[in-house]
């Protein structure tokens, strides 16, 4: 066959702001590739099928500024960006993978076609009938693990206890919402606009308001106190729950975007922290690849959530956009939370 | 026998900053006893040993601002203050008690005899030998117990680890700071005067530093990253903590000294909280009467600590001042942290 087009994104210059397609990134169509005829060295050719955005992705925009706590190097300058994806094996030189396979990367270049470096970070899935290889890489993947790993092992959920949730309309509060309404919890659930709150209330929240225009203190004042707090952006969200928590209740600390994008720098200003005494709070934070979350919980995660999924018992949220040029867009609607569920750039259907 | 002098402490008026002698109680010694022949009713007659001065005491001085998580009620005008304290029976008339017993009591009147109302809150203590009946408000009692089923709960400590302990010269940390090099832990520990911090190396402290003249931060970024955090304060030492932890640190949230005392109502300025997300620090916050730590840790303490306390093994600090008229002073000097150790007050050494 002739080589056809492998468009990628290059990556120009880090961050000042907001991600600017054109300007951070080029979306490059000059490369060719022989799909039949180039060498793979004993790796494999994949397909791209669909790229994550996240907010980590910016993180690796910074440069030299790139979060220590980042596991990943920082994008070089001229050379493609990469992040979580899933594609689909063409050919293989590989013993592990053979043509027809279906593998998720968290290095995945943002290309057309690639032959990834190092395939020890490549994993192979098997996607569960009906249900699309791209939802592997957020409710039957890694977002979707941070959720049902951490509300196994910190939760503590009992029946008619009460659930908040904070980003309630993400990758991982939809799934952590309807987790807890199938423990038979009461669910606040909080989001940054209108549409996402009807979302929210579609999925099965009981309670679900925009912080943007409603209280968040308010709220809690009035249907908590909360048992579980799934916290995903820290500063006067987390003190609100504090400030409204029961005795014994149960913090799961998933990611403190507010302390994250904060310029100032002043920090947060806490009236409530006290309550963890008073109120013999557990405030447990983790990150959900955590090698003892996954001895835990990695087994039953795969053999139950797909398969939720699949039958739509659990619902998964994707926010598509078709086509490899708007990986950059997508990633500055990200940032500002214009997503609704998980964000995909849809590069190839198969 | 004839009747004997009975004096108490009288609650006067609630707290307007400090608690003041004469002004906020008065120390009446008008009373008499007859300690043959008073009537008890089927209850008993109490000796006053000693009483335990605290914080929680100022917190019964407030009257109808009396803090709503203090479980016991708040002084009344004209009566007498109560608090924790322990005393020899003189008489029973209820089988459970004999003359010559010793009982502790949460809220035993702060007079020289007493027949407390209600028996239920008697606890009978069979002190070890070699040690004085008031470390069963110190060491052997509540604060020890505090620190021991705190600590065995939640440090999950680990010889070779790092402890960083605040308030290391009071009740509670003294304790903490041996059981952890008793586990084999560097100690960090801080104290408030340059004479508490030679205590704290006296109990066997690696590194001890006065707060008010050397940054908690430099100390730790030097000496850590810790491994266990023991909170008794809060605020910015609980921010420079959360900014030195180790991953998979522990805090262990005893108390908040510093926002109970906050008098500004702002908060607590707080820097570092991301990092209980990305070095997944679980904080623990609790009290040393919770039911379910009892469960877990009594047993155990009755039969290990007061050993080790008697045989020296275990160091306990009491900070004794002779004098049931010295009871309102000594919550003062606890208050502003004049206190080496336990604030006990002697009322009668047997």
């Amino acid at each position: 066959m002739a080589p056809v087009r492998n468009a990628k994104i290059i990556f120009n210059q880090p961050l000042a702001g907001l991600p600017e397609p054109g300007k951070t990134t080029t979306y490059d169509t000059s490369s060719t590739i022989d799909l039949d005829a180039i060498p793979l060295s004993g790796g494999v050719l994949v397909k791209v099928l669909s790229l994550s955005v996240e907010p980590l992705t910016a993180g690796l925009m910074m440069g030299p500024n790139k979060p220590a706590s980042i596991p990943l190097p920082a994008y070089q300058e001229g050379q493609p960006t990469f992040g979580f994806g899933v594609g689909k094996v063409l050919r293989s030189e590989n013993e592990g993978f053979q043509k027809g396979d279906y593998i998720v990367s968290p290095v995945l270049e943002h290309a057309e076609y690639t032959i990834p470096t190092h395939l020890n970070f490549l994993q192979k899935i098997v996607p569960e009938p009906g249900l699309p290889p791209s939802v592997y890489i957020g409710a039957a993947g890694m977002p979707g693990q941070t959720a049902f790993y951490g509300w196994k092992e910190y939760s503590k959920a009992k029946k008619g206890e009460t659930l908040f949730v904070s980003t309630a309309a993400g990758p991982v509060g939809s799934i952590i919402l309807q987790l807890a309404k199938r423990e038979g919890m009461k669910v606040i659930a909080s989001a940054g606009t209108d549409e996402k709150v009807k979302l929210v209330k579609s999925l099965g929240a009981d309670v679900a308001f925009n912080y943007k225009t409603t209280s968040v203190d308010e709220v809690l004042q009035k249907e908590g106190p909360i048992d579980v707090y799934w916290d995903n952006v820290g500063g006067s969200t987390l003190d609100a729950a504090l400030g409204n928590a029961a005795l014994h209740a149960r913090f799961i600390e998933c990611g403190m975007i507010s302390q994250l994008t904060d310029q100032t720098g002043n920090g947060a200003n806490m009236k409530n922290l006290a309550n963890i005494v008073m109120r013999r709070i557990i405030l447990s934070g983790f990150i959900g690849n955590d090698p003892f979350l996954l001895e835990h919980w990695e087994k039953e995660f795969n053999e139950t959530i797909p398969k939720l999924l699949a039958k739509g018992e659990l619902q998964y949220v994707e926010d598509r956009t078709v086509g490899l040029e708007h990986v950059t867009a997508g990633l500055a609607e990200v940032l500002v939370g214009k997503n609704m569920g998980k964000k995909i750039i849809v590069v190839s259907e198969e």
